[in-house]
């Protein structure tokens, strides 16, 4: 999508200098726009744990380059294949862990390893594996393109129904493009309607403790022009209340069989607020956000918990506030579920589907 | 309370000084502990709209003190009486407009009218002024103590319950202490189940955008030695879902006929969630919260729409920091209204009562 009106993607690899890829680095948005190169899997590692590099579509497509990384590594590190291979393992569990709770670096990974793991001849390994992170971004954008032009379907019927007047969206967290490769999850319906000229306005909820709604959000959503209002994460059931919101788009860290939800914290919340005004609640996602392996959201995904340095402090350096009470203990709870039963569709790239077992299982066969 | 250990009120009138009235600035706190003197309406009027002074039943008292200002300048800039009055009212209106969503301002304001409009001779009429400012203050410390006592009861049973494991209490925004007098309304049974030795543990939601919760509630719970954790508004859901909160406690900023309940931002989504993991969600506030005039919370109530700044900074002077997109627009509502059938019950100086015209209105005649 557009930044300063010129085309960008999140991350992308540049065959100019080997090894290397370049991201867009979103600790820096929306105050200063920066690329930074990255040069080994350790640092694709950093990049996802401190969220140079965020979203669970692209955290899977970093966490897959890092594989490249760890690839062309074990080829300069070892020249005995077991060790290779043993390298390999270690940096794929290494980066499994910069982020425990998105299903996607896992299911990216996996892809990229199943992709090489018959190939002898290293440096065809290597290409490969390259091959393959570089396949699953361009599928994600393709996903996401596809996830928008069908979520646009809803937004264009409650365009008809209000008869021109904006179709208003709340949306919490970032689930745009610069949490995926392009066009975004959430985001895209929202893209793809405001393509067509539909009338729209968006709610951006700001989402502590980071913000990546007021910060990366409401960015992106200005750079494309899209109607839009930051509010905390507090008001957004109170415009609920108030009439003002037509439809919850979110975004998805990991989906659950039954169709559980594990998103940013506080999507929940949102979700609640959404059901008890009788406001259609979508999460839009790939299929590959969907963790078939389990079931129950509250007790099988594990919860990410960081700094609380997060909530205790606001800007860097000698901007840094405190805003918390000294001596007082905090603690960072960075994802919450959304239980099935608030969720009026999932859309996916394979079409909109209930957030229900059956439903969800026949996406695998589509 | 205490403060280091020193007993305080947040809000006293000094005869020393004539005419002069104390309090606690709280945006100060919780960094810097300092008391400022008020000597006029107009500076009555600073301090709630600037919040030195908040809390809906100290911002009360805080307007029966801007009255009495009121009285003692009527005297001093007119002879005549129907021009002292004329000033009277012109100062009532612009108290009230300070803060426009709590009822108690109007509640002590026309309490204190009340108590003076029949006394002629104008030195009398201020000394009574003074007199009725004064004892709201120490009607609502009492109020509070008795809410204390009438909420610690619901503490016991979840105590026994739990054979000594601590009770865990959520609560929003600030409704201790700081916010009324003395002992608080929310905080009240937290502090009398405390002096009685029963554990506890309270998670602090940090309450966006000024941050009462991680900031007061944080700050007097520390001093008061009470086991708490500040969270995001985001994860009062969360630890909810993972069975982590016994019952919730918050204030209330207005209550209407029917028992809806007007509060902080974001009470509204607590609330929700409370209700759907079966928590017990009390709110607690003395009778003069209870606006007998109003029946349906949302319709009827004027919501205060605060600054946006209060949003796009944190921090101030050189170290004030942008949180939100430059260019994007933001809202900043400052209350929202938690619908009666979500609240389990109203804690009082006269009881606990159900949210319920029939029994809210019995309170008026106990």
């Amino acid at each position: 999508m557009l930044i300063n009106k010129k085309y960008y993607r999140t991350i992308w690899n540049d065959s100019k200098k080997y090894p290397s890829v370049y991201a867009i680095d979103q600790n820096l948005l929306p105050f200063k726009f920066k690329t930074f190169r990255i040069k080994s899997s350790d640092e694709i590692f950093s990049a996802i744990k401190n969220m140079n590099v965020r979203g669970a579509p692209l955290i899977g497509v970093a966490a897959a380059y890092g594989i490249y990384f760890a690839c062309v590594e074990a080829k300069l590190k070892y020249k005995r294949v077991k060790e290779r291979w043993n390298y390999i393992q270690k940096k794929y569990k290494y980066l499994l862990s910069a982020r425990p709770t998105s299903v996607n670096p896992k299911w990216a990974m996996d892809k990229t390893l199943d992709a090489v793991k018959n190939i002898c001849d290293f440096d065809e390994l290597i290409f490969k594996a390259l091959e393959t992170a570089k396949m699953i971004a361009d599928e994600d954008a393709e996903n996401c393109r596809i996830i928008g032009e069908t979520g646009l379907e809803i937004l264009k019927k409650i365009s008809l129904k209000k008869k021109g007047k904006p179709v208003s969206i709340l949306t919490h967290c970032n689930a745009g493009w610069l949490a995926c490769i392009d066009y975004g999850t959430a985001a895209s319906p929202v893209y793809a309607a405001a393509s067509l000229g539909i009338p729209l306005h968006v709610w951006v909820e700001e989402t502590r403790p980071r913000n990546q709604g007021a910060k990366l959000t409401a960015f992106e959503l200005g750079q494309m022009n899209i109607p839009h209002t930051i509010i905390t994460d507090n008001a957004g059931g109170y415009v609920m209340q108030k009439g003002l919101v037509d439809i919850v788009l979110t975004g998805a860290d990991r989906i659950t069989a039954r169709g559980d939800v594990c998103n940013k914290i506080g999507t929940y919340k949102t979700a609640l607020s959404a059901y008890d005004n009788k406001i259609p609640f979508y999460v839009c996602a790939p299929v590959s956000s969907i963790d078939f392996s389990i079931r129950n959201g509250l007790n099988e995904i594990e919860i990410e918990e960081r700094s609380n340095e997060e909530i205790i402090y606001a800007g860097e350096g000698k901007k840094r506030t405190r805003l918390t009470s000294p001596g007082s203990p905090v603690r960072n709870f960075a994802f919450d579920i959304t239980p099935a039963r608030l969720i009026n569709g999932i859309i996916t790239e394979k079409g909109i589907t209930k957030p229900d077992k059956n439903k969800i299982s026949k996406l695998f066969h589509i």
